[in-house]
């Protein structure tokens, strides 16, 4: 047994591919999940649907949903009425992308320090990565040091002695490998969501970017991915 | 007339006493302001309304009022079911308070971020103060400019050479240098608000930590406080 066991940790789970799979592996790490999604405007309340099951399937200590709208600000598909591109080449996901949302890690490591701080926990797990999403500023791993020496400044815990810590497991990973990750500590993907535009009923369409990156890297991985498609 | 004039700038309004004087400074500056208040769940609307008479009398550009209900996680009487303290001797005020929010600058901040790169606005103005928050982690120099550092690394508009600066035209003034600077520029401090427990119709009770402070201020200062107190 590693001494980390029943270290609490701040997850933040959107209820997606990479999220759910660090909360997997903090889970696997015997971390105290206290799981933290945020409803920020985006269209799919599904995703939450989503965080809520890999939260429980994973025996999350809590798990708040926080809601936050940054839609008031716009600036993103995601959050604003911009059309979601579909079947578009894969490869040109790499460029920084319309579904960028301005300052949107920063954001979300700042309400996990909040939360980490009234819960005593000092470590905050996030599922960045520097190889997929090379055009997000905020997923590099120099953004995510600069931040760690920030939270330890910004916080009485901090003042006091915590030693905050950004663990990013999935940071140098590539998708293929994130979800051979999963799969090996037999985390279930089927209660995750991706898809920026599924059905009424929950099913992914498989044709927009988020679906076309997840079917590529679950080939690549060597797996059947189990989520229903249309 | 300063280069400067023109130039568009986030402000963080809370319709309080200080961030009110540093919207009034940024607008005296010409600044084109985009105010932001967060409604982070505490117990008084009273204070937006501050801050939209506020914004609206420096002819803000803008003034976006965020919800954020930080109350999910609890920690602080301004978000929790604490008693607010009354009557304390003021001095006692500069330990760590009861009122202190976790991480409470770095979300703001980071809100603040996100909407500024919305905007094209690379100038966030908040009215932290090292003196009289000497208790509050969050309202260090040090703390201000790790945050600064993040800001250039956090945004696309940062990798793409704009230069984030946090300004913070308070940070070493007392609570009666703040006052006077905001009276000489024809500041009308009777738009603000700083109780923590009003009346329903909207006056300060004039005993909580905050009115004692506010009194004192003006006192020092050498001005009457043109709220209306119980």
């Amino acid at each position: 047994m590693s001494e980390s066991v029943g270290t609490r940790a701040v997850v933040l789970l959107s209820g997606g591919l990479y999220s759910s799979t660090c909360a997997a592996m903090a889970a696997a790490a015997g971390r105290e999940i206290y799981a933290l999604s945020i409803d920020y405007g985006q269209r799919h309340a599904i995703e939450l649907e989503a965080a809520r099951r890999v939260a429980a399937a994973l025996h999350a200590r809590e798990h708040k949903i926080l809601k936050l709208d940054l839609r008031l600000f716009g600036g993103s598909a995601l959050t604003d009425d911009i059309a979601t591109p579909k079947n578009r080449a894969v490869e040109s996901a790499t460029d920084i992308p319309v579904t960028y949302v301005p300052a949107r890690n920063t954001v979300m490591l700042s309400l996990a320090l909040a939360y980490a701080e009234t819960r005593s926990a000092y470590e905050i797990h996030i599922g960045v990565n520097a190889v997929d999403y090379s055009g997000y500023p905020d997923c590099r791993p120099e953004f995510v040091a600069a931040f760690e020496r920030l939270a330890k400044l910004a916080t009485k815990a901090g003042v006091e002695g915590a030693d905050f810590r950004i663990h990013t497991p999935l940071l140098h990973l590539s998708k293929a490998e994130i979800i051979s990750t999963g799969m090996k500590l037999g985390f279930d993907y089927g209660l995750t969501h991706s898809c920026y535009d599924p059905t009424p009923e929950g099913l992914s369409c498989g044709h927009c970017d988020s679906c076309l990156l997840r079917l590529k890297g679950f080939a690549e991985a060597g797996y059947r991915d189990p989520l229903r498609y249309v």
